[in-house]
């Protein structure tokens, strides 16, 4: 591998399959985990290292933007002004792909830090300070959103499973995706990380690869903790939808926020944690959604 | 909560399930998350905050010290002195469950700090840098481990599925477990978090609830990824083994560890990913694993 300089989201190995009493010895291919440096500058500040990931390379400068939007650096109305790999000398090729500069246009509203050293010796953690935590930088509440049908929820998620390239490949990442308030797919990212899938779609959104309003609803493939829902609290995100369930904490935080959580969606049936009057049960014509497929 | 000092792994929630053109309101049961302080004193040195890890209550001495023995801040032949939550008068009685303190016996090999404040501004990161991060401080090769067949792997699945309460009751936990290598299941813990689970395992043979040799096998409910496999590492497994796949990197690490990767067990075939030797295709009589559940 030390020729390939830049790695790709999957690698081959040779592997043994064992079935019954038979083995066999194949090449397959595997999810490529790599480290991911992010680097945070602004005006007047030298870019300084501030997170250190596990991903899958492919859409780095999504996945750094997302990362530092959900980390509170800046809000989702202010773009960074430069995101760039880094071309520090002194680094190889394979080091400089994975290192990520993003320099913003204004001092950040919050460094990101290790959360350990944030907790004064004295003042303990709880649910409820996590979750203060998290709402603080957000100044604005939630807007109202329309209600969803719960198959325009379903239908999202026949689509999700369609479009796992790497997942049909490696049968190893997670992905995420967002969907316009009609139900239309607008970007789904895959990732050996679940959060960083997450990060890679908001951060389309931050870098203008893509839009989408305040309606859009935000589906993962696994499930939903406390971070994940933390990182939709700053995409500004009113609807998000799993294969999985919630956990407490999540669905605290969906309720101070307003965000609606929808767990074990399947083609027949979802359960809503949050905020249930924003999915109805009207059922639409299956063709209006699968169609777009 | 607020009457309830020491939360459980599981609390009730009022969620609506809509199925196709229905919707029914019921109680529910959801897994707990919650912050947990890890601080980490020694002789000579007042105890100070290392981490803060959002986990399922229950077992946490096990997972402090699981996750600290992972970190590298002790080989996992010397145990800490003590363990204990936190008793600081400032604290409250929710916030002192929250707080654990590990005390080491001599000065730590390691204090666990945030990754990114460990990588120079210079060096930049790569795999290859990962990889010797994990395996610098440990000394000891990997032990020479017995061969194991095929079906004890997929019968320790099997007791696997059959042992997770918080799974069958929330949908939402990840389990992690050690077998002996005669396929004994010897400890089995469940967490929202996986990488939590497989320290509560490592934790409990570190704090002598039980203990295991060098050929146990460690099975995971997910996927291996490097964080994982790092912990393997770090608990002397010579065999992981786990219903979905290994990332490239957990792959490169147990090549150079010396350790054993099955990935997608299932009840009648699995892959081996690294040292296939140590996988045989004998196929054991099925009562002679599953019986023992």
């Amino acid at each position: 591998m030390s020729s390939q300089r830049r790695p790709g989201p999957t690698q081959r190995r040779n592997v043994t399959e064992i079935s019954e009493s038979t083995r066999s010895v194949r090449w397959d291919s595997v999810l490529t985990e790599e480290p991911l440096e992010i680097r945070l500058g602004w005006p007047g500040h030298r870019p300084s290292s501030v997170a250190v990931v596990m991903r899958t390379p492919g859409h780095d400068f999504e996945l750094a933007s997302g990362f530092l939007l959900a980390e509170g650096a800046f809000p989702i109305s202010r773009s960074p002004s430069t995101v760039a790999y880094c071309v520090d000398r002194t680094l190889n090729q394979e080091q400089r792909y994975n290192v990520v500069t993003v320099t913003l246009t204004h001092a950040p509203l919050r460094v990101p830090t290790n959360r350990a050293t944030q907790v004064s010796s004295a003042c303990g953690v709880c649910g409820a300070t996590s979750l203060d935590e998290v709402l603080s930088p957000v100044a604005e509440p939630q807007r109202p959103m329309p209600a969803v049908p719960a198959e325009r929820i379903a239908g999202a998620f026949r689509m999700l499973s369609a479009h796992q390239p790497l997942f049909d490949q490696t049968g190893a990442s997670h992905a995420a995706a967002i969907y316009s308030g009609a139900g239309d797919l607008v970007v789904l990212r895959e990732d050996v990380g679940r959060h960083n899938a997450v990060d890679k779609v908001l951060g389309a959104r931050v870098l203008g690869t893509t839009t989408y309003g305040d309606d859009a609803m935000l589906c993962v493939s696994g499930r939903v903790g406390f971070d994940i829902m933390a990182k939709a609290v700053a995409g500004r995100i009113g609807l998000v939808a799993a294969v999985g369930a919630p956990s407490s904490l999540a669905v605290d935080l969906a309720q101070r926020a307003g965000i609606t959580i929808c767990g074990f969606v399947r083609s027949d049936r979802l359960v809503v944690y949050t905020a249930p009057e924003r999915v109805t049960a009207t059922v639409l014509p299956a063709v209006g959604v699968a169609g777009r497929c």
